[in-house]
């Protein structure tokens, strides 16, 4: 199994009045640890776009289990949990520092389409990239 | 069932290089909304501070049905969908327009808790104001 | 001279661990209303797009006069200041309240673009609906 | 003079429907560096607040000079340009790649007040971390 790892700190204007990172900023980091996967693999959405796809994020499940301060080391492991023709789900586990504690995890269930918005196979390259079965 | 219906405008700066509203912006709406219900009910974060409670958000399930564009009107419902003594879950139903199409749906999972953290049963002024059984 | 009035309430999620709206927001607000603004008098991006033209921020100044917090009513007030063949200059000013107290004012200039970049004349139909002289 | 740098990539959804990073981003990335350059120094919010004084920004202006995109690598060099007995001002610029192409460039003005937000002195640590004269 492929897992990406993508890491970065713990920026102040990210937390909020409880003075730790607040909740719709987890899925910001998702976001930017998925495209730094997909970056390393080469891809930009751009080059999928011009191939004739794009990725469409159906369902996100999150579940918050510490929480995050400004200045933290966080860490984002990624890969792929379960997948079938044209969707599935990577898991995204968000530790606080090096892999001591599990802030918060993730499921995070995709489809691929056509420009048009239509469901697609999943694109061979993507599968190779992603070590989807 | 006592429904809470929050309503606004997409706003530019929401909207991201597809054109479309990002998918961590509707956590802020989401949260907009809950805060919009608490507050209707004549609850702030700092009140509730000092009556000596948190609540906290455990869990989000969001299912994203259909893109939302800038300028569009938005209206979200929200009502307790499940509960037990410390915990309980609020459906969240975010719709475009006057309720002519779901954009989005989400569980969100939440517990209370005392200033340290520990889990206590579920304030009965809230369980009131949120028709919570 | 024409004035745009805005309003609208300060969300939770916008406010950071000291507990009032962060320095990065009021530029969110500034954006809401100049869009407003142009929605007002018909004007949007995909519209002003078409018509050959794009109108681009070259330069915010703001000052910050005094805090707001979750839940002000917060109004916007939006006019021309300067304009010159090209360009021009908002000055905007952020009330918390009704008008009661000025939370931070700013001066935003901005400059139209054909869809290469390149400047060119302020287009008449936004001259006459902003009242540019 | 001491020069401070903080260097970045911009992700994903900092980006909007223009296809560039947002105008309000800039912000957060002057803020991200210059926390950057108070954590280079020892120099945490809670200690601050601890020792019985707090940093106030009161006046922000940027000028847009190109557009940053995602994937960009960026670096912000931040120093001090002027200051006086209670304030000061830091002048930030922003560059795309190593220092290739100025993006941005900002001037900070700021004041430091005491837990009353009544102005003090700066600091004699804070003169001698950032070469204050």
């Amino acid at each position: 199994m492929k897992i990406f790892t993508t890491s970065f700190k713990v920026r102040s204007y990210e937390c909020d009045s409880y003075g730790h990172v607040n909740n719709a900023v987890y899925l910001n980091y998702l976001e930017f640890a998925r495209m730094s996967a997909l970056l390393e693999k080469g891809f930009t959405l751009d080059l999928m776009k011009k191939s004739g796809y794009l990725v469409v994020i159906r369902k996100i499940e999150i579940e918050y289990k510490s929480p995050l301060f400004q200045g933290d080391e966080v860490t984002i492991k990624t890969f792929t949990s379960e997948s079938r023709n044209t969707s599935g789900t990577f898991t995204q586990q968000v530790y606080q520092g090096n892999e001591e504690r599990l802030a918060a995890e993730a499921k995070v269930t995709w489809v691929f389409t056509n420009l048009k918005g239509q469901p697609i196979p999943i694109p061979e390259k993507i599968r190779e990239a992603f070590d989807i079965k």
